[in-house]
């Protein structure tokens, strides 16, 4: 085991990287220099998304703010990594789609633009050894060519997952009229009584562990059913297709200079109420206030956001304790189990094979790839992600056995050429201190029925922030923002 | 919110208790003496009975050590209450049965008697409104009087766990030929399938909350197998009567003066290697040594026994990181919501009615209970688990509230005698800083096949105790001695 910076640093292709971009930004401070004492209104503990957009609209309220992370970086689960050609590509979220109106907001107003992600040309289906093209697009969103059987028994799945996902209120999913049968079973158990043709249960696994990093196994369906309901907007009713699709859906656009370049930029407006190096270990009321202790800074406030995930929120000490309610809440929010490697190539050479670079497949240890190369297509690059089960199965591994696993996979799908990128990059959230783990915490049976209400719930003036803590978008970024906006309005009506 | 110390306070009735037992004990030194720092072979977090057996064994082998416990008194989830009438009551693990050879081994040296748990009369059945006694033992146990179709429905589903967990190995279930299959679904899911009668099901769902203090719904089943095949020894196959019974089962015989005298006699012998009030908050690596720090002392040592409950252990701060592997497990194994309330009488005036003092009841918030008075029955006391989500439901309740809730169902199964106790305790483990649930670590589905392998492994000189990790007896003190034993046998074929 390594420590986290040097996970940091293997990740890193060519010696400068997302470290270096964090610190030259304009801004953050050190928890070792005259930051060690600090009295605000509100006290941010990460500087994620969420974090940083809470302490935005804050300052923006008149009120003064730290935000306290623990990393040497800002964005959290945002993360541009640097490349050998100096370029950077995205180690964590990078997409964002339709009804995703707050991070696009959030990026318009820091001047960050989007494009549209890759995907003129073929999809690839590799299933049982075979290499299928298929168009994308269509009535039923990008189906690959399974049987006639299996598409049409996928086809009545997804819709009755979209019409029982209508049925869950996005902001409290336990008062369901069926939470309680939805949330006794696992969305395997579900899926193995209703998605009975092989080839569709195949799309539908391949779903799940694209959407969640989780397999159907490791999920409530009451939960799955409330993702897909946040996958929308108060307009727009959430359906399974926006979280798959390109076009259309979740993984539409992408954000030019990448998507780290958001909480960066945002972090620079804040200049130095930003501290990194700064992991908080406690927070304990006196008096009317609360005491954040972090390694190097103590801050002061009469409020207090914990804007990092649930099982990390679990590590911090608390004076006076949680309620057991949240307490039991955070035991049972694990992260689930992504990587992601991108491989570089001179150009996007998959294109002119009339293929946009996104796979499907039902063996490899990257079973949903995209295509990753900047817009100007000065390089190529191909993304694979490595979920679940098979991120487990590589956590022990070295680089150069997933470089090759991988390697060997995006050359099965785009042939030789593949398997000779100019440079390498993979980011393992399992592995990674702040986060252990991603994109998003994950709920087995049990848990949104008796301990979702306390995901938002203040306790005393400590307020929830965070993906996990947002009604749209949990697991987005959209959802971080959103959760910043909401957490910064709740503080302000409480302050 | 009220801290630790004050959770403790509130449950104890007639000013001393349980700290001042361990207090006054013989041994343990406090992190402010002259402990501030210490150089030994073994530094072993956590004094409960995992901790303590395993410190035992180390010395005996001409080991030096150190306890590190967090609390101001050793047992961790055994606990003596001091009671109004200066007598003690328990407030966690108080019963052993056959098999658990290890526990009786350990009380036995330390000259600490046993009694059998009050068992003549008839037990209760209470039940849609209706108070049925009915005669324990029989070939299948002491099985309530429901209707005959639910009965012979039951003993179909008790035999079915009983033969499925024989095929589970039991020191890695995740091998078991349908590990698999056993663990994509909850107990829930498996219960409806097969306790198909409405009575028979409210069965089994009492024995499972009375067993895991979980319900069905939040439970694997490959987890309720693997728990089922530990309730015995190599010469005895687990069993779900030896968890749920009295008389020839795991609640068969009770400590004479309280089972927290097992480990505070245990931490006498080891003097002031045992130092209290002293958290762990990292446990940093140094060259080939470890460097363990808590809240007022700093222990350096070759190898490191963490022996606390896994969601615990992820609250401390490790450098090395702990591999992915590792870590995830201890985010996917939370506590379970248990309480226990004593109420006092003069004398236990149920067994001149005729009965035992244990109820299985479909409704109040207790829903089983014992007669938990002393050996020479100089009072009487009836106890009464408060489980899953009932305990939940009632975290967040005063206790006025919570007594007057038990003393209620009491009063409805013993009669109006019950109603006015000379003295109630109510310990709340779901609201201790140091457990934060109870009695023991459950899995949901998908976590024993992916990570089950993590949960005895050691990370480089850092091992694992506590019931969660031992091979029999998992979630009882017997498991909590074993993997004592099993930790020093592993520290000292490592040393």
């Amino acid at each position: 085991m390594a420590s986290e910076r040097q996970f940091s640093r293997r990740t890193l292709i060519g010696g400068a990287g997302a470290l270096t971009l964090a610190a030259t930004a304009a801004g953050p401070a050190s928890a070792s220099a005259a930051t060690a004492k600090r009295d605000v209104d509100v006290a941010i503990v990460g500087a994620g998304l969420a974090g940083l957009t809470a302490a935005r609209d804050l300052v923006a309220a008149g009120k003064s703010v730290v935000v306290l992370e623990a990393r040497d970086r800002v964005g959290g689960r945002v993360l541009n990594l640097r490349l050998a050609n100096g370029q950077v590509t995205e180690g964590g979220g990078e997409f964002i789609g339709p009804t995703q109106t707050r991070m696009k907001a959030l990026a318009d107003s820091l001047g960050v633009e989007t494009f549209a992600t890759y995907n003129t040309g073929d999809n690839l289906l590799y299933k049982d050894g075979k290499r299928t093209p298929y168009a994308t697009g269509g009535p039923l969103g990008s189906v690959p060519p399974v049987d006639v059987a299996g598409l049409a028994n996928a086809a009545i799945v997804q819709a009755s997952l979209n019409d029982m996902a209508k049925q869950v209120p996005i902001d409290a999913p336990w008062t369901a009229p069926k939470a309680d049968e939805w949330d006794r079973q696992t969305f395997e158990t579900w899926l193995r009584a209703n998605a009975v043709v092989p080839s569709a249960k195949f799309l539908l696994d391949v779903a799940c562990t694209s959407i969640f990093s989780a397999e159907p196994r490791e999920l409530s369906l009451l939960f799955v059913l409330y993702y897909i309901a946040g996958a929308g907007d108060a307009d727009h009713p959430g359906t399974l297709e926006r979280l798959t699709e390109t076009a259309g859906g979740a993984q539409e656009l992408r954000f030019v200079g990448g998507s780290q370049l958001v909480p960066v930029k945002l972090a620079a407006t804040l200049g130095d109420r930003v501290v990194l190096n700064a992991p908080v270990r406690s927070i304990t009321k006196s008096g009317a206030r609360y005491v954040v202790s972090a390694d190097g800074a103590t801050v002061t406030a009469s409020r207090v956001v914990v804007a990092v995930p649930p099982p990390l929120a679990a590590r911090i000490s608390y004076d006076p304790l949680m309620p057991a309610s949240r307490d039991q809440l955070t035991q049972r929010l694990p992260m689930a189990s992504v990587a992601k490697a991108i491989a570089v190539y001179d150009t996007p050479f998959w294109r002119a094979d009339g293929l946009n670079g996104q796979v499907v497949s039902d063996s490899g240890v990257i079973s949903s790839t995209f295509d990753n190369s900047p817009p100007d297509a000065s390089f190529g690059a191909l993304m694979g992600f490595i979920e679940a089960d098979k991120a487990r199965q590589l956590d022990a591994a070295s680089e150069a056995e997933v470089r090759a696993a991988v390697l060997k996979d995006l050359t099965t799908y785009f042939g030789p050429k593949a398997a000779a990128p100019t440079s390498f990059a993979l980011h393992r959230w399992n592995n990674e201190q702040y986060t252990r783990g991603g994109p998003v915490s994950i709920a087995a049976p049990g848990v949104l029925t008796q301990y979702g209400r306390s995901l938002r719930a203040p306790v005393g003036g400590i307020h929830w922030a965070g993906t996990e803590t947002s009604v749209y978008w949990m697991g987005f970024m959209d959802g971080a923002v959103r959760s910043g906006e909401r957490v910064a309005r709740e503080v302000l009506a409480a302050l």
